[in-house]
């Protein structure tokens, strides 16, 4: 039952409905890991390989994973700091298990320090452990605020979960999948993932924005199925998107992030209505 | 705006519905980050406090977050493992930062490797990273197969969702948290925490349970308002709770687990109706 490729399995399933139950078959979305390995060249011109982190995520898309996550973590700015993306194989060629492990192969001077990642996190202020230290992170990986002309008309923010939502083929199977899309101001989407987790869907869409070379992202619109976190908004600065449009809540973080990165934070994209957290002057 | 406590936090929207716009007030959910550090003592007989992570979450109950989250990952195996949980002090006392922080004392004799943590997930398998090393790696902390005499009415689990949704007092505020809970098999809710992260609010459960001696969960039932992954099942077995209710849609790797560790799986629990994915036996 394990280890199969794709983003959809076949499980059995009793369905119970009121008094009735009845023994199916169901779809369900599939969760496996992926490791994140990065290549780098260390002073003295040696390359060396080490592991970066461990995500649950739906197999699909890998590579767009990898570069968004990097990306995200401000270890990769542009498309030109990566080498290569390539699966490892396994020691045992028996064993299908190469498509779990990614490594990203950084260019030469491209410098890496996965203790120092650790580090910033713990230490980015001067006052602790705070909301206000988990900003000043974010400034710390090289985020700037977000600059961007883009305007567009509130009817096409309140368009886009249904756009979102005709998307999205495996969780209309599931029921059990995050999605993330970058539309451009026409409404046109540019690019959709799903994924379990969700800060893998938007990892994904911004590593294919990222391969692409069309980072920083600032002519369009990031559209996310669940709820807009921190992290969610971190992604989205990194990448310069200007409106990030949630179908969920936002966090008291996630707003302040948002007002402080000059991003248009939309949540609650739902029925046809939306709330604007930060932001307006970008909504016609 | 920043590191207030509580769990909702008012700020300004602009609602929008159909042609209508208008200025607000709007609840939402608070995201703070909290640094969870572990004091043990080292061969040697000296204390060391080392940090292990850092996680965005809803501020309250964070002595039952950190116990939980320790319990989770394989540290801490009963109540008499902690000797002490505490918030640390800022260096600098005009800074309000100290609830961002939580340090837990371990026992004497209780052995913490933060670096060992790390490795075990990353080298848990022969076979290399996959979904069987997830699954092998769950037993390496300790996990064993979910015993208990338990069995529930059908009803019962189909009437999970509103008992839950009922006492969700942030959600119905903010729309914007997870709520996880724990219910004796007669419905009766022993405990139900809320948070942004749905991992945090399972942690939080589980940690009340464990600092009160309740662990073993064998008698009762975890309820999820969101969906069921790898992760939140990991949880559930290592509290040693023989039912999971989740509200949304399981992971492959959550029903691998579940099965693999005698868990039963219900899924999809709404509108009246549920599924079962593994341990129909304990159903009624």
């Amino acid at each position: 039952m394990i280890g199969r490729r794709g983003a959809v399995r076949a499980v059995r399933v009793q369905r119970h409905r009121g008094e009735s139950a009845e023994r199916a078959r169901d779809d369900v979305a599939v969760e496996e890991p992926l490791e994140i390995r990065v290549s780098s060249v260390v002073p003295g011109g040696d390359r060396i390989s080490e592991p970066l982190a461990v995500t649950m995520r739906t197999p699909g898309d890998d590579f767009d994973l990898v570069a968004g996550f990097l990306h995200g973590e401000g270890i990769v700015a542009s498309a030109e700091a990566l080498r290569e993306l390539t699966y490892c194989r396994g020691d045992d060629p028996r064993e299908k298990q190469q498509y779990n492990v990614v490594e990203a192969r950084l260019s030469p001077g491209v410098p890496f320090d996965a203790s120092a990642l650790r580090r910033n996190v713990l230490t980015s202020s001067s006052c602790g452990i705070c909301g206000r230290a988990s900003l000043e992170s974010v400034e710390a990986t090289g985020c700037v605020p977000v600059r961007s002309d883009l305007a567009v008309e509130g009817e096409l923010v309140a368009a886009l979960p249904e756009l979102l939502r005709e998307r999205q083929g495996v969780f209309a199977r599931t029921g059990g999948l995050h999605a993330a899309a970058f539309f451009d101001s026409s409404g046109s989407c540019t690019v959709i993932r799903e994924d379990v987790g969700r800060h893998n869907a938007v990892d994904k869409v911004v590593g294919h924005l990222l391969l692409r070379r069309r980072l920083p992202a600032s002519d369009g619109i990031m559209a996310v199925s669940g709820r807009a976190s921190f992290e969610i908004v971190q992604k989205v600065v990194a990448a310069g998107v200007p409106i990030l449009v949630a179908v969920g809540a936002p966090s008291s973080l996630a707003v302040d992030l948002a007002v402080r990165f000059s991003v248009t934070l939309v949540g609650f994209a739902r029925d046809g209505g939306y709330n604007v957290y930060s932001g307006e002057e970008r909504l016609l």
